[in-house]
Order: structure tokens, then sequence, then C-alpha cells
């Protein structure tokens, strides 16, 4: 199966549609202008000097270059003056500042030079990396090549000090992510060296003196050095720095047809998917060392989370579906889409989350009365900006690019993995989707000079209509009719368990109405949402707000009563009680509120 | 209401008879060597030069007062030439060492002289409480008045240096326990000096310079500081610090009549039971700080529930008692001496848990699994001696003096409080209990030149009944019959629910047999505990188990069974399962093993 990229598909309304024009009419530039503030679009004129405010950090290189992607992507379909002349005024500034031999880095040039590439875990080859991702991007959107170039120039340097005279202080990165980019390169320049790269990077991980710790708290398994990559079988460490290793490393074996790689990377989307992801896409259950933890361990009100780990989800996902024309892969996707990722950034388009919990009570923020300091939970509203601001642009540069995730294509077969009112062309092919989904499940699908279209059905569909003769297979329904193709997924709320391994969330059920998690929240109900219970007999009321833009959802449920006492005969007394929820990804953008997502079962 | 001594009591056989033998034969022993081992007891002739290994700590001079005490328990009722030897060669240290102005402290006297009263947060206060303690039990044991005459000159310098020539660089101690101590000093030696100085720290604690913080990362809370003492309504801070304090204010609102104090005393003790108290009686919600709270705020896993503190609320219950004629503070002892505090120590009396959990996982001491370091939990096996080695000896020195809490008077009443095999004798008075509890519920009781027997109603039981007739009040069952009285209380297992304010405990019920709360370990289970499931309809089998020396219980429960996959549609299907379930308090002494109290409901 091969991608269709964001170049060929353009969105027409809807959900997602009102979601990229609030990213390009708000978010781009409310990014933009936090960063300038912050001082990191004024540092690419590497005028720092020690002593001055506004010191570069390792890592603005990614910020600037994730946000240029993000940009791209937008003047891909609509021309922007103002944004297109941002982006030059930097990309001047990179040709102005690149080093002679090609390097380009803007911490260790102005903070600490004479230092490059000594210290494996300082990000310049995730610098590079994003670089040449935007530079790339940048190139498609406007045929403009001058960044492009400067990170050619760049990947050269970078060949001579890691691959040829070696004289780099390490072998791979401490964080990944130029893998994957070295095979943007690859397929936007058709320069083999690129992907000979990629395979450099991923094939010495694990191995030789890039095993030992190179942070005193961390240990191997922390950037994913603890085995060879072939050998890796579970998803390990810093939760965003491992999907961006498997995602190159999916290109690698796309690309060289490696087996064994691919097959590495099997092992690890399972393990992800089947133990260690929570009910949002979430990835990571630890704060320490933003990790992912051991099989099952799931706390939701420590959940990290990180918005960009849901968001190297997606990109995983959606490599691994080119090996297998299997829908879990864009059921994947969806989850991630509508909840994990969607929750890092607040209804307004101008503020995020790094992390995204799965409960929150905010007493528990004081649960130490008796010290000064307060607990380590993550935080309860967006913020504009952050001393470490990789998701903001993330989630800029995945909604501008929306497209690359809607269809995929087989030989005579277009597959529809998102349902997203868009339309399709490529060479002579044509396909327009027309929906309402998420609001409903009502899905109109034309085609022209397209024999065989497959369309996911979601994995919490358990019934659905289709107007035409279907094949179903691995979660796909084949269908070779002409006419216009109706399918209507049946949407009703859904109560879902967790595995009876996952401790946190035993005798609770979470909800989920179409490809939306729901959560309630405190403001909508009550103070101490662990009273509510949910019965198994579902009854509810449906209501779309647009406050969400979806559908929010009234149950008959119960809250608990008890006695004064602390300890009690158990009562089994209850009184009834609606509970409101609303989507996950739309909590905390009404103020301070406790949120729950696993609603006690009474079952 | 009077309490009655321990000098007036013996016990016979059973449950807590075992217990004394098994303190007397093995614990007092194994304390002592570790001591000796670790250099507490060599500590004492004062000989420690700076280098020199096993560097004493300014809380060694506790530990051994603290044991001293016990064993003095145990020489009240049996002749033991060696123990008394033993405790003659550290007091004849004492009385050598101690300073001619009557100031006795190790660390201040060998490691850092000088310093003297100059750090409120060094326990000398603490120490000096502990060794007055001592002194007392020791006087009233074998009637050797040495300890006690060198207590009495520490106590006149410590007057001298707090009170007249207000020479101490802080006015109140930063560990409360002098308070109840003096108040002991003043009952023995009726100099009431001493009385005057118990109410001395505690009219100044939370008033004037004290009130500031004094160590870097607590608050005033953490010593209860916050507040002068008659205005403080609710527990805070290091619970151990607190329930010493609100003793000693007990015993001064006693002896002084203060009803403004007792008022006080009332106001918090109910704040613990109904607020911050596990179902075991445990204290101190987190080990930051080793601290109370907030308000239903009792998470399990990480549980501090030091065992000190389960033995401080003895004494704050028993002391509470003489005010209020009612069952609840004989019920707190209750719950605290079959759980809390018993869970200490293992069922061989060598070993000790200076935290006592609620629920343990194994598998989340590796939570972070790619860092090097372990998470913070408690541990799951007892040792034989800690650095801060507090819980040992105190446990020591509760089971040696259990006489302590069995009855009490008033006027023509004798109260029979804890029902334990035992015999009072005191003036012409006389009464006898008989019974197997908490084997089962049945009591007999015999006496002679007693007016009327008052028999606490236990809260736990629903059903009981008496072959005289009575008159119930305030949890107490008043009988005036001369003839042997005959009650039995129905024990059957129990399900008891939490307060629906208490997070961690939602749709969870604990097990609840007699005084004893249960507990599931894996060892006897399957090793995830949290897949299990309690019915609402009881159906158990009850085994006698000689390991436990208790009861151990076996439910019809189910087991939840899930599919392979990570979240699924809920299912509503359970396997039969046979749940087995011990006394908390014998937990993990059987191997490290997985273990719950709040099991999960289906209600």
């Amino acid at each position: 199966m091969n991608n269709i990229s964001y170049r060929n598909v353009n969105l027409n309304k809807g959900y997602w549609k009102d979601k990229q024009l609030l990213n390009e009419n708000v978010t781009i530039n409310s990014v933009y202008d936090r960063f300038y503030d912050t001082g990191r679009i004024e540092a690419f004129k590497f005028e720092y000097k020690e002593g001055d405010d506004k010191r570069p950090h390792f890592f603005w290189d990614s910020d600037i270059a994730k946000w240029i992607e993000g940009a791209a992507y937008i003047l891909n379909n609509k021309s922007d003056k103002e944004l297109e002349n941002k982006i030059d005024y930097i990309v001047d500034l990179i040709e102005k500042n690149q080093l002679d031999d090609g390097y380009f880095n803007i911490y260790f040039t102005v903070v600490e030079p004479g230092k490059r590439f000594t210290n494996r875990d300082c990000h310049e080859l995730y610098c590079a990396g994003h670089l040449m991702e935007a530079a790339v991007a940048y190139f498609e959107a406007t045929g403009k090549d001058k960044f492009l170039k400067c990170m050619e120039k760049y990947a050269e340097c970078i060949e001579r000090e890691f691959m040829i005279n070696k004289t780099a202080k390490f072998i791979t990165p401490g964080h990944e992510e130029i893998e994957l980019a070295l095979v943007k390169m690859y397929r936007c320049t058709n320069n083999r060296k690129y992907l000979d790269m990629a395979k450099f990077f991923i094939d010495n991980r694990g191995v030789g003196s890039d095993v030992e710790d190179f942070i005193k708290c961390f240990n191997e398994k922390y950037a994913q050095n603890h085995l060879p990559v072939r050998e890796q079988k579970t998803a390990e460490g810093h939760a965003v720095r491992a999907c961006y290793l498997y995602s190159g490393m999916c290109d690698v074996a796309y690309e060289t047809k490696d087996q064994e790689l691919y097959a590495a990377c099997k092992e690890i989307f399972n393990d992800i998917v089947n133990k260690k992801m929570y009910i949002t896409g979430g990835l990571g259950s630890s704060h320490i060392g933003e990790s992912f933890t051991m099989a099952y361990d799931l706390p939701n009100e420590t959940a990290y989370c990180e918005t960009c780990a849901s968001i190297s989800m997606i990109f995983f996902a959606n490599r691994m579906m080119r090996f297998d024309n299997n829908s879990i892969y864009a059921d994947i996707i969806e989850r991630e889409l509508y909840n994990g990722a969607l929750a890092g950034v607040s209804l307004d388009g101008k503020s995020f989350f790094y992390e995204n919990p799965l409960e929150i009570n905010l007493n528990n923020h004081i649960h130490n009365t008796s010290t000064k300091d307060k607990d380590r939970l993550p935080i309860t509203q967006r913020l504009e900006v952050f001393d470490c601001s990789c998701c903001p642009p993330n989630i800029t540069r995945l909604l501008a690019s929306l497209g690359d995730y809607i269809y995929s294509e087989d030989n005579e077969v277009i597959y529809i993995n998102q349902f997203i009112d868009s339309k399709l062309e490529k060479d002579n092919k044509k396909v327009i989707i027309e929906t309402n989904y998420p609001q409903d499940g009502l899905v109109k699908i034309r085609k022209e000079n397209v024999d065989t279209i497959a369309i996911r059905i979601p994995s919490w569909c358990n019934h659905f209509e289709i107007n035409s003769e279907y094949e179903l297979k691995n979660g796909y329904a084949y269908i070779s009719s002409n006419k216009e193709i109706v399918i209507n997924f049946e949407m009703k709320p859904l109560l879902i368990e967790s595995n009876s391994l996952v401790r946190n969330n035993a005798n609770k059920v979470a909800i989920q109405y179409g490809p939306f998690v729901y959560c309630i929240e405190s403001v909508d109900n009550c103070d101490n949402l662990y009273q509510l219970y949910i019965d198994k007999n579902i009854q509810y009321e449906l209501e779309f707000d647009k406050f969400f833009n979806a559908n929010v959802l009234k149950f008959k449920g119960y809250k608990k009563v008890t006695s004064d006492k602390l300890y009690d005969f158990v009562s089994n007394v209850y009184e009834d009680y609606i509970i409101k929820a609303i989507p996950y990804a739309g909590y905390a953008n009404r103020g301070e509120s406790n949120m729950l997502v696993w609603l006690n079962y009474k079952g």
C-alpha cells in the first residue's frame, strides 16, 4: 500500500476543515508570535553573546523548523505572502549563518562553539532532522530550493563527520528524528546517499559504544540503546524518541525491503497498541524520562502522554500501513487524531498541552499539605508556549498535513482511511468524500477512474450499512461498484473496558462515541467525579454542542450515597444522576476542572 | 473515666498473651541485639570520637529509652535478671555520663558539643521525653529510682534553660513527646513542676518565634506550629509528632481541667477518625513529611502509615477515653491493635515495618523502566533494624503494656474495652475475662466487688447476645447482674465501604471479620489481585490457620475475563474464583507478594 500525500488531497468542509482553518488563521501566527517573543526567531541571526537575554537552547532550531514545516503545508494549499515572507526571512538567515562546511546549529555556534557533535543528548541531529523535513516541505510547497540546498550541504557535513571521518564523539543521535527526515530528503531529491545515512543511524543504534548510558539518571532503554534495533521487540524509553525511531525504521525497511527491520517494527507496534497505549492514544506512562514503562502500566492521573508522542505514533502507524493492508493502522491514527493529539491544542487554537493525563483531581495538587513543594502532576490549563516548546509546532504541522492520512492506494484500489470531507486528485484518479463525520456516521464516496474503493470499518463500529456489494477483508470493505457509495456507521455510546491487567482501570469503563473518547468534567457535573457511576444499561441523550463542535452526551448514571462515616457497612445506595460527558480532546477549555476518562462501572 | 494501669492487669492466655510471650522471649532480645550491633548501646559510654564508626545519631537515646521502657513493662510481670542487668548497665552509664547540670544527650555531648538546645528539630526534648517515660516505667517495675533521679535532674536542667533562664534557642520541641512524658513524671512523683512544664511546652506551641519554619522543605503544619494548639481543629503534619502532641494535650487538659484544650483534642480526634485514618487505623497518607495530608486523601499503595503513628493513636485514644464514656475510643484502639500497629512486627517477632501500606504491587517498584532509580514506594519485607529505628522498640513497649488498654473505671463501673483473656485486680475489685476472641466472639466475664460492668459493643458488631439484662449507652452495655456474664458477638465477614469522598476506594470494599481487617496476597491468589472481584452476596468458608494464629477466609468471588485486546467493548464476563483473605496484620510474612486491602466490588 502507498500513502497518498497531502499534496493530492484537499479538505472541503467539516470538523477537520474547521480545525485547519483555525490552524491557518490563528495557531500558526500565535505560535510564531510566542516564538518571536521568546527569542527563537531572532536567534537565527546568530548574534547571541554570553550574558545576553534569551540564550538559545539547543533545541530551538527544531521548534522553528517544525513551525516552517507547518507553514509550508499551509502554503501548499493557499497563497499567504506574509507567511511566506516570514519563512524566507528565516531561510535567508539559515543560509547566511550556515558554516562553510555545511554545519548549522544555533546553540553550538553561538553558545558553545567548539563543542559540535560532542554531546549525544544535545539534539544536534534532531534539529538537523527537523530542518530537513521543513526544507523538503517548503520546497514541495513553493518550489524554492534555497533551504533544501542548505540542508543538502548540512547532510554532507553530517555524512563526513559521522560516516567518513568519524570525528563526531558519538555514533547515533540521543534523540531520534534525523532517520525519518533523511528518508524524506531521499524521496525528495532521489539522492540515495540520504537513505544510506538513515540506514547508518538505524543500524548503529544499540551497538558499540553508543550503548553506554549517556544521561546520568536514565538507562540504555531511555534512548532505545538497549539492543540493536532489529532485536528490539518492545517499545521502551522516551516515547517521542522511540516513535520517531520506529518511523525511521519503517521508512528504511520499506525503501530497502528489509524484512527483519520490518518484523521488529511490527512487534514493537503491537507491543504499544496491545500493552502500552492509553485509550486516548496517549503514549508514555511516566514523566520520568517521558517514557514508556511496563506492559499494562497506565496510570491516569500521572499519565505523561506527550502531545508529540501521539503525533509520532501517527507517523509510525502511517508508515506501518504500507506493509500491511489492515485497518488497525488507520484505526490507531483515528484514535490519535480525535483524542491524544487533538487534546494538545485548545479550542481557540492558541494554547497547548505538553502532557495529556486522563484524570485531573485539582485537590491532589496540594496533597502534601505540610510541605512547601507541590506534588509533580501535569498542568491543568494549556499554555501558549513552553520552555521546551516542541508540541505547539508539531500540532501545527500535523493539522496542516492532515491530507496525508485520508487516502492510500494499492494498485487499483484506493483506501479510505479517515472519514474527512475531502477530494483526492491524483493522475486521472478522483475520489470525493462527503460526510459530517464525526457528528454522524454517514459517509458518501464518489470516484472517477478508480476500480475499487476500500473503506475502513472503524474498530469501534459494530454495525454499518453500505448501499453496494462489498467484500470485507482485514477491516476494509472493498467495493467495486461504480455508483456513489453510501455507508452509514452506526454511532452510539459504547462502554469500553481495559484489559483486566490494567490495574488502574479495574471496575471502570470509558465512553466512546464514534472516534471520540469521552471524559467528564466537574464543570458539567459534581466536584468529586469518582462519586459517579455509569450503569451497564446505557440510557443517554445526544446534543450537538457548538462550543466543542461535537456531540455531548448525557447519561443516566448514579452518584454514590454514603453516610458521614469514613468507613461503614457497604450500602449499595445510589441516587440517580445525569452524567454529562464531552469529547476528551475538549477538556480544560472552560477553566480548571476535575476531569475523568475512566468512570466507576456499576455492572 | 479512669484508665486502669497494666500494673493491675495480667493477661492469661490467647491471642495477645501469645504475642506478649513472643515479645518477651524473642522481640525484646532481638531488638536489643540489633541495637547493640549498630552501636546504640555502647554509645551510652560517651566514648565516640570524630572519625569513629557508629557515629551516634541524635535520636539514638530515644531508641534505647523505648527499649528500656518495654523491658521494664516485662519486668513488671516477671523476673528476668539478665534483662534487668542490661537495663542497669545502661542506667549506670546514663548516671555516669549525665552532665553536672543535669543535661543528658549522647549526640550533643560527644558529636556536637556546645550545640545543646540550638536546633529545634534535633530531637533533644524528644529523647528526654522517652528517657523520662523509661525511667518512670523502670521505677514502677522495680522500685529502683536511680534512672528516675537522673531524669528529675534532667527535667530541672530543661526547666532552667527553657522556662527560667531561657537560654535555649527555641521554645518548644520540633518533635513532641516530652509533654506526655512530663505528665507521667508528675503522676509518678507528684511533683507539680513537671505538669507545669508540660503545660508550658503545649501552651507555647504555635505562638511566637517557634511558628517559623524550621526545616527548609516543610511548612508550619509539619510540626503542628500553624496555630496555638487550642485553635487547632484538624490533624496536620508529621503523624507521630502530631499524636504525641495530642496525647500530651489530653493529659494536660485532664490534669488541669482545661476545657478549651480538651475541645481542641476532640475536634482533632474526630478529624482523624472521620477523615484521615486508613481502615487499618494507619495514619499519615504521605511519606513526604510522614504526614497527614488532606481530608479523604487515602492512597493505598503509597500510604505511609508509620507503625509509630498507629501506636501514638492508641495513646491519644486512650487519653480521650477519660473525658467521655463512649466506646469510639476503645473501638479505635482495637482497630489499631489488630491492624495498623500489629502489622508493624513479623509473625516471628524479629522484624518490623516502618511503613504499612494497604496495597503492594511488586511490579510498580520497577515502574520507571528506562531510568536507573526505582520509584519511591514502601519496602515490601520487614527488617530487623532501621537507621531510624523508632518503630521496633515502640512495638515492644506497646505489647508489654497491653494491660493498659483492657479495662477502665468510672466510680462503681468497670469498663471492658478490649476482649483479652485477663484478670484485673485493683484494691478489692476483681474482674476476669475469659475468651478466645478474636477467634470467636464469645466472652465470659466474672467480677468480685464490682457493681457494674460496662462492655464495649464493637462498632463492627451488628448482633450480639448477653445472658443478662443490660442497658446500652454510648456503645457500652451496662450490666449490674452478679452472675457470670456471657456475651457473644456475632462474627461474620463484613463488607466495608469507604466514604464516597475517598477517591482511591471508589467501587471497592474491604473485608472485616471481628476486629481484623483482611487483605489478599498473591501467594494465596493470583498474581494480579486487581483482576479479582468480590460479590455483594457473601459466601465464605472460615478456617483457623495456625501460622497466623487467626481465621483465614475463603470467599466465592470472580476473576475478570478479558480478551487479549488492550481495550474492548465491556464484556461483563467473569469466571468464578475463590478468593483467600488473611488478616492484614499478617501480610508479608511469606516472602514478597502483591497485596490488596480494598477489593473490586461487584455490587
